[in-house]
Formats: C-alpha cells, sequence, structure tokens
C-alpha cells in the first residue's frame, strides 16, 4: 500500500535504521517498509529510501571489522551486530602494483570480495535479506541463484536459524552446487537457464507453497540490493576515504553497479568523502553481453540474450537493471564492454601470478575488460583505478586448466630427469 | 654459527623486529638469525627469541586489519605492511550460540581460519617465511604440503614477486591442486605419502639444485612457525583480551599448537591478558592418530604412522613437534583424542547446519574432537570454548556428499509433484 506524508511506518523507526520507505525508482511513488519490490503503479523496482542523520568516518572507523561498520547508512537495526548473521564484508582492497605495472597503469587495485564467508559478494546482500526477513517474520529464505547467492543463501540461513530452499539451474560447477547444499536446506536444480529458474520463482511467490517465504532477490530484493553499496563504502574507506576515478564493476542483472554509484553518492551527499568526479565501466562476457550490446549499439533498451558462457555466475540474459546501467555508465562517463570466454581464463591466470589472487569467472571478465579498455584507451592510465573481484576462482575449478607440472619419485636423479632442477 | 653474548647480528634489528636470535628448543644454543632450523649440538628444532618493548592493546587494536598488527610480537621489520604480502588474519571469530545450544555448552566460538586469502591459516605461516625469505635474499619459495601450503606459497610469491616450486603427494584433491598451479609457479607431484615429500626436500635443501631456495616449512621454518602465535592473538584480542579457557587445535605436525600456547603465554608474560589457566586439547583423525595414541597409552614417544584418511590436510605419519603437543596438552590440563572419517563427515554437516561455516576435513576433525570429549566429559561444557577451523570445504568437497534435493521442470506443478511444496 503507496503511504502518504502523514501515514507512520511504526516498524521502520526501530528494524530499518535510517530507512523511512520505499520509493519507486520510475515514478517516485512511496511505500511502507514492507516485502514488496514492484511499484503498484507504473510497475518500476522500489528501492530503500533514507533520512540519514549524521554520519561521521570516525564512527565508523570505531565499528566493527564487517559491513556493520556501515549500519548508519543501511536499513538494518542499530544492534544488528549482536544479531546471528554471516556479518560479510571489510575484504582487502589489494594493492596491485605488479598487476599495474604489467598493464602500464599507475596506479591499481582489486577489491577482492572472494574473502567473505562464503567466497563472494552475495554475503553482502544476503545479509542484508536476512535482517529484512526476521523483521517481516518469514521463516523459509529462498532465491533464484546462478550459484554464488544460493551458497550464501544456505550459509545466512543456518546461521540466522532460517529454514531454506534455494533454486539453480541445473548443470551448475560442483563446488556451487555443494557449497549450497552442505548447510542442510533445500536446493532444487531447474531444468532451463537463470531466467527460468526466475521465472519459476516469480511464479512461486504467487502460490500458497511460496506466499510466506522471504525470496531474498525477489520480495526482498530492495532491502537485499542495498547490501551492495558496502562496496562502495568500503572502497573509498580503503583508499583513505576517496571515490577511485575510475571503477570496473561485472554486470549480471545490473543491480550491483547501481547501487555501487548509490553508495559513492552518499558518501559525496554526506561529506564523508569530496566531491569529486568518477567513472563507472560495466564488465560482461561476450557470450552473455545484452548490456554491452546496447552500449555499442548506442540503444536504451536491453535485447535479452540466451548466455553462452564460462562465466556463469553473470550468465543473466535479461538484465533487470540494464537500463540503469546504461544510465550511470554514460553519465560518468565510463563504458561497458564485454571479453570472450578465452580472454576471461587469461585474465583469471594473469590475476593469479601477478597478485596471487584467484578469482572466479566473473573476475576474469571484470580484469579481460580493464586490460581491453586500457589498450584501447577508453580507461586513462594515470587515473587511480580499481577492479572488481566479485568470487572465488575454487567455485569454477574447470574454467582454468592449471595442474601439476610433473610426477616424479620421491629422488634427486626423478627431479633431474624430469628436468626440474 | 652459534653466537656468543657479545657478538652482533647486524641485520635483525631492522628486518627481524623484536627477534633476537634463533634458540634451541632442547639444550637452549643460540645462533644468528639466518636459514636454518636445526641445533648444530643436539638436532633439536629451532625457535625465534624475542625481546619484546613495551606493546599496548591501544598500539595492536590501531594497528592494520591483518596479523600485521602484531608485528610487535614478530620476526617481522615495523615497516612490514607495506610490503607486498598476502596480509592474511583477523579471521571471524564467530559465536557459535546454535552449536553450543546442540552439544549442550555454554559458550562456543569458532575460530574460521578458511576467510584467509587462500582459505587456510597457512596463509599465516607462509606470510612470515616470505617476509625472512626477501631479508635473506632467496628468490625462490619452495615447500613440501599436503595441499593447502602449496597454495598458500604459490599465491604468496605470485604477490611477492618471488618464483616457486611446491612439492606435494600425488593424489591430492583437485582443488588444491588446482589452486596450487594457478599462480604460475611449478607443482610437483611425488609418488608417496606427505611423509615422503618432507624426506625428498630434505634431501633436495641439501643438492645444488635447491640450496638457494627458501623452503618455507624446512630453512624458513622457525620464522614460518611464529605465524601460528597470530591465531592465539587473535582469538585473545577478539574474546575481549582473554585467553579462553578451553581450545581445540588440529594437530598435522604439531607446530601450530605448539605456537599458540607461546602465543597465549607471550600475552600473558607482557600483561596484555590476565594470567589465568587454559587447557589445550588437540584433535587427530583416527586413520592418522600418532599423537592421540601416545596420549592414550600414556607415552612420551610417538610412532610414526601410515596415514589413512579422508583429513588430507592433517594426514602427516611422522609429527615432528608430537612430544611437544604431549607436555603442552598435559602440563595444561588438557588431552589429545581422535575421530573416524565417518565422525568428521558429520561434524563437517554439523557445523555447516548450525553456524553456516563450511569447514575443510580439519574442521571436521576438532569438531568431532569436541563432540567426543564433551561426551566423555573431559571438556568442561560451563567454560569458554573456542574451536579451530583451519581450513575451507570447498577444498575437500568430496568428503561430503551433498547435493541436490531434487532435478524439476520450471513449473508449480513439477514442484508441487516432487513433493518440494
Amino acid at each position: 500500500m503507496a503511504i502518504t506524508a502523514t501515514e507512520p511506518a511504526p516498524t521502520a523507526a526501530h528494524a530499518f535504521g535510517p530507512a523511512v520507505a520505499l520509493s519507486c525508482r520510475e515514478c517516485g511513488e512511496r511505500y511502507e517498509l514492507t516485502p514488496r519490490f514492484a511499484c503498484e503503479f507504473c510497475f518500476g523496482p522500489l528501492e530503500v529510501a533514507y533520512e540519514f542523520g549524521s554520519v561521521s568516518r570516525e564512527e565508523i572507523e570505531r565499528g566493527p571489522k564487517n559491513i556493520w561498520r556501515y549500519a548508519g547508512l543501511l536499513p538494518v537495526p542499530g544492534d544488528v551486530q549482536n544479531l546471528p548473521n554471516m556479518n560479510p564484508g571489510l575484504t582487502p582492497l589489494v594493492r596491485a602494483d605488479r598487476l599495474a605495472a604489467e598493464l602500464g597503469l599507475r596506479s591499481l587495485s582489486v577489491k577482492d570480495d572472494s574473502a567473505n564467508p562464503t567466497h563472494s559478494f552475495k554475503d553482502r546482500v544476503v545479509a542484508m535479506a536476512v535482517e529484512a526477513a526476521r523483521t517481516f517474520g518469514f521463516h523459509t529464505l529462498s532465491c533464484s541463484s546462478t550459484g554464488n547467492l544460493a551458497g550464501a543463501v544456505g550459509a545466512a540461513a543456518a546461521r540466522a536459524g532460517f529454514k531454506s530452499c534455494v533454486f539453480i539451474p541445473a548443470g551448475l560447477e560442483e563446488g556451487k552446487v555443494v557449497m549450497a547444499a552442505v548447510y542442510g536446506g533445500q536446493v532444487v536444480a531447474i531444468d532451463g537457464n537463470y531466467d527460468d529458474v526466475n521465472r519459476f520463482c516469480s511464479e512461486l511467490i504467487g502460490d500458497p507453497a511460496g506466499e510466506d517465504w522471504g525470496f531474498v532477490n525477489v520480495n526482498l530484493r530492495p532491502y537485499y540490493g542495498e547490501g551492495s553499496k558496502t562496496l562502495a563504502y568500503e572502497i573509498a574507506e580503503q583508499l583513505g576515504w576517496r571515490v577511485p576515478d575510475q571503477i570496473i564493476i561485472p554486470i549480471a542483472s545490473g543491480s550491483q553497479l547501481t547501487k555501487i554509484d548509490k553508495g559513492f553518492r552518499e558518501l559525496i551527499e554526506l561529506g564523508l568523502v569530496e566531491d569529486r568526479p568518477y567513472r563507472i565501466f560495466g564488465a560482461q562476457a561476450t557470450g552473455c553481453s545484452p548490456v554491452a550490446k546496447a552500449w555499442e549499439s548506442g540503444h536504451d533498451v536491453i535485447q535479452p540474450v540466451k548466455p553462452d558462457t564460462i562465466a556463469k555466475s553473470l550468465a543473466i540474459g535479461n538484465p533487470a537493471d540494464g537500463p540503469y546501467v546504461l544510465d550511470i555508465c554514460k553519465r560518468t562517463g565510463g563504458a561497458v564492454a564485454h571479453v570472450s570466454d578465452a580472454e576471461v581464463v587469461d585474465s583469471i591466470k594473469l590475476l593469479a601470478r601477478t597478485e596471487g589472487v584467484f578469482a572466479e569467472t566473473a573476475g576474469g571478465v571484470t580484469t579481460g575488460v580493464l586490460r581491453k579498455l586500457l589498450a584501447e584507451g577508453a580507461l586513462d592510465p594515470e587515473a587511480e583505478t580499481v577492479v572488481l573481484n566479485t568470487g572465488d576462482g575454487l567455485k569454477t575449478l574447470n574454467a582454468v586448466d592449471s595442474g601439476v607440472t610433473a610426477t616424479i619419485r620421491p629422488s634427486l636423479d626423478a627431479f633431474q630427469d624430469a628436468g626440474l632442477a
């Protein structure tokens, strides 16, 4: 139900911290903080609206060593750090001097989100959804997932004492399936791709079987999405309270990119960082590049595609936030680009060899796009640059063909004979 | 060369921080801070000796969010945080209320070292060895490894600009092999078990082919081992500067357990924590339990065994520090126990289901021993207890049989028919 200016939102004051309403991204219509995700009037996506109090760098720096240091900027209760939650975040911003030297960049850092509890950035968004689900009284957590999200939901549900039932496309990497299932919830594989899984979940949410469930990326999506803002907060804090000049972000649904932009703008508005221009670049794998294709052709409309890429965590053929991604990349002077699967693998190895970071395929996509845009002159080699790695190479082992150099008997002769000495 | 009291150790003052010498654990003979690991006189293991300056809780708390916050207690230069290193540590101490409730414990925490950069505690010890190797001018890093160490060395060598060549037993888990190889160094599989690999490395170090190499767990071992002390420092700091009453630690070589004890004692001696008794418990898998067997039979001597367990990261049949482990567990009123592979798997699932922590087999061993010792009355259910998870379930996927609940078509009918609604 839409709310008027005089209507109170009683639960919000405590449970959702500085959040005051849901607001339609398209028409601005406002709603109470309830489990809903689309505007009744224009069907636009809802997002969380805030009335921030004063927030200082010092308060944040004194806070917990995870995303809850930014609780004052998120739709969560002030005592969130005491609730059973996975406590993701404050992942390393790795100073990538060796990779920078190899690429001819002056200053490069890798935001390495493989350090999160289930080793992908999804722990951030799920942590937000768990708190909303707790407030709304849901007992089962669910999601449609390309793999990483299923693991994050399974783990977070276990930690917080929820049941879980997650939906994945059949044929995912073994690591992602085991990681989703080991926490004891239900894992249902759907014959089809991620977009089929997503459509199924939208049906289920309208059915009695699913109506009491908290689907983290459907009916809890406005809360869930806010977790991605913490990537922006952390990067700025870790750079010494400064927004980077250039940042390369992977695009699946496009939500993460839009929320990182939102996070940077909030920091600027709150006076926590200097108001300087920054450029946002989106990265896709060629085999699922509907946003990059729209960017190349100058269109505002995204043509859905059927994904065919090893970058399964980015394999969303009909990205809901695609149009907003185009807007942001245009507004900030960035771009959207894509790289082939071969370039993805090559970039995973480059990042591993130079910086000791073993990225998931999504990290190969962003690193590949970094190289490509540098070579094309679209990125400034003198500007402070950040590239995101959102997942862990251990979950996409099959993407790389790395193995032993040799197998030998335990003797010096065998070592010499194998040409290793 | 052994040093006299008047002989200076010129490099030590800067490069090794508060460390002043190597000291034989058996006879106390002191040596310069050089790449050596055994006493010339009694063949006892060498360890780092310090002259600590004043170290305060406040200084530590202001430090970097990784092990270098304890630089004043480690054999590293004061500016170590600015050198290219993996910066491991400050991993979560997870408050495990749901697991505690299920086991009937009042207060339980899991120290989850899967959050380290290559997802095992080995990043801590390798970070120390890298700094020593840098000081000694080695250009190649090497190790014998049951898997986790190989990945940690590969990554750290890449980050710091060293070459690497690591040795593993043939037949390791795929995740561990790929993770060792992806960083671009050499990975050599040895036909044999870990003890064969270790013997081979000891030969290689005396051969011209290996004499210029820094073997992190052989000629750099005294420095390397000190990294495990940071587990003790972090646990105490995360508990609010308090040593836990009871702690369960896995035993491979036994080094980690001895260094955690050393870390607790240092904190007490420096006045950083209250001097209260603590009890240390060692955990092994039944299929490789030479220390637990010696404990059970009351012997001081460890009988080597041929390992046969799924807990490959603990599969050291001839544990070098076994006798010291027995001493420490006896001195502190602890114990050493072992659990079967079936109990390991069951405990991995228990930890995942209750706390959302997906442990490696080594974490199943410690959690299994926790259950066993509680059931036997050897652990006090009212005492503050910490259990270590030293690695990541993603690297030992084959140990658990978790998979999808069902595979269905994307329709509500199929969902109902599968009995999922």
